[in-house]
């Protein structure tokens, strides 16, 4: 890396100690003046429209912010304490660095400045394959179950499993694909040394060991309640889609399944009993966001895959409501040629029936919607 | 009613002794024959393009359809055995009769040549504000109490229940119904006196009771298998729209389901655990048909009703994102003007903040995408 790049990069660094994460009025800065020209203004305690005519009256909230930001400048390591950090296997990835997942840039002006990084997997690597699964904390043993099963049947399919390593639904997730050795991201809403919840200490490990913890926050920062929400554009935005498992109808998870609906990102979610709270929100995103309902996590591959991937498999329990039909009218139906059609002489001379049998079944199967009249007679009628 | 009509009348409840209901060459020839015209033409003996020349070569199979009709023309009752039926309570329904549920025509020539009526409600009075509620006879305790739930909450808001008079989903609907005091339908695949299943003789003498007992066959005729699924376009045609309350993949409820999705009626249905076979075909035309997930009466309501009818109680419970947010975003994101928009020093002001505060309020606000920018500095973003 040349000197000048260092220095951008280090000065990119020194701003997201400065600036919170999700700061929008740093998101437009940084689209007309550079990280070293912007830490230059701040240093210099200058009002900002003098010292960056590019940004002049055009960044809105300028000088608000350069009060709020210049009031933190202090909290800018100096860069042995980057370098303390990096040893204890911290790593921070900026825009446009070989680890950094592109998809993130669909986020515009509120893509994060830089983010922190622990644990042995590429993060941009496994996002190209990833599904974000998030949930209640408050879950139950169902919605616990039944995430940990489509997520190690995801990691299985390598696909990696992106959650916010909360307790509940996130816990799960991560479990599920830990648990069949694949990839699993959590994305925290707090620094990296802080790993909050502490009781998520040695989960944090593993997914690390396996996988790569991340953050927008620096090392040591303490998470706060709204850095929750800011974190959740992050993990729809990491991931080829989201899918909620359980959440109740006032729940965080529904914030992240609003902004993979914003990225037109497949938002997709697990139903379950209607009389469980912890599914309502599931169920109220089918309904009214058009969320997919997804049952496995086949459904999910098939939902985030490029068109024509993922099939094949499935469809094997695929039912036939023609397994109720009664043998003679099962026989006749087989007769009938699919696309072409033919007349009813034909058809019950295939279906080793009389003329009269064959008519009638034809009629009882045309009521019942299984075949449809026809140029040449009857053909079979298209299945849903 | 004139003598014509009278015997036109019977001609047509006696063609329903010699065709099986779903015969769609009866149907197709009742469009340019009159039923008297039609029985004349069977008991002549002659062949039918030639006693019948308005139906000529118009009517596909019509040579064989005669045939199988007047093998059974023996079975065409005496005046005096449908006397002895209203004797016992049976009623019969004509097109175009005060009771005939004008929604059956769309079915077009699939349209029952007649209805078998027992009890005590008017049909078609009963059917203009109806839902069908079918799934599994193998019904699991969920399925069943979620089921009777939704059916007694139609039934208190004055919405008929209709269903198939089967064990499992269809008794818990009839039973829900009976139990809110609300009139129900039990639309039969056997004859009225046969009464399928046995076990339910109770239950029929309820609905009749307090709402009305269906069939398209002579009160004699023993359900055959085929039955069923002929019966199912019926159920879905007479209702403004079917909800599939619990239904394995290979399950007759969903050719119920079918037959509302091809006529354009409402298609809803209820989701349960994904662990739980009877509820895979729900979530599957939730999925793949786009049926509506519905989790209680008041969302099949809102969908069937009339734009704008059935709104209003919902939504007591609806939740927003912003309850989780600190007590100063929640400040700012309240004095943010709706949809006009405000500068920061306005918003600032009136959230009782100073402006840095405001300013960096509202760049969290906006990540988490609760407000956006506007031509006047912030304003609220529309919540899905």
């Amino acid at each position: 890396m040349s000197a000048t790049a260092e220095r951008q990069r280090f000065a990119r660094i020194a701003l997201s100690f400065v600036a919170e994460p999700g700061d929008l009025v740093l998101g437009v800065l940084l689209r007309c003046c550079e990280p070293a020209e912007i830490m230059a203004a701040l240093s210099s305690g200058d009002d900002p429209g003098a010292v960056l005519p590019a940004a002049g009256r055009e960044v809105p909230g300028l000088s608000q912010a350069f009060r709020r930001w210049r009031a933190r400048l202090d909290q800018v390591p100096l860069p042995a304490r980057l370098s303390a950090w990096e040893g204890i296997g911290l790593r921070q990835v900026c825009p446009g660095e070989p680890e950094w997942p592109a998809r993130l840039d669909d986020l515009g002006e509120a893509r994060p400045v830089v983010l922190w990084l622990r644990g042995n997997a590429d993060l941009r690597h496994a996002c190209l394959r990833s599904v974000s699964m998030v949930g209640s904390r408050a879950s139950t043993a169902y919605g616990n179950h039944v995430c940990a099963e489509i997520a190690a049947a995801l990691a299985e399919r390598a696909w990696a499993v992106i959650s916010g390593g909360a307790f509940g639904i996130d816990a799960a997730a991560h479990r599920g694909a830990l648990g069949a050795e694949g990839i699993t991201i959590a994305v925290l809403a707090g620094g990296l040394s802080y790993a909050y919840p502490r009781g998520h200490h040695e989960l944090f490990a593993a997914i690390a060991a396996q996988g790569v913890v991340v953050s927008e926050w620096p090392p040591d920062r303490a998470p706060t309640r709204p850095g929750f929400l800011v974190r959740n554009r992050v993990i729809a935005a990491l991931s080829c889609g989201t899918v909620v498992v359980e959440a109740a109808l006032r729940s965080g998870a529904l914030s992240t399944a609003r902004h993979a609906r914003d990225l037109c990102r497949p938002l997709m979610a697990v139903p379950g009993p209607v009389t469980s709270e912890t599914s309502a929100g599931c169920h109220e995103i089918i309904r009214e966001w058009g969320a997919v309902c997804v049952t496995g996590a086949q459904d999910v591959i098939e939902h985030v895959s490029p068109v024509g991937e993922g099939l094949g498999a499935r469809r094997r329990g695929r039912a036939h409501p023609r397994d109720h039909l009664d043998p003679l009218s099962a026989a006749v139906l087989e007769a009938v040629p699919a696309r072409t059609g033919g007349g009813p002489a034909v058809i019950a001379v295939a279906a080793g029936v009389d003329l009269d049998t064959a008519i009638g079944c034809l009629g009882a199967l045309a009521a019942a919607g299984f075949v449809e009249r026809c140029a040449r007679g009857w053909r079979i009628r298209k299945m849903p």
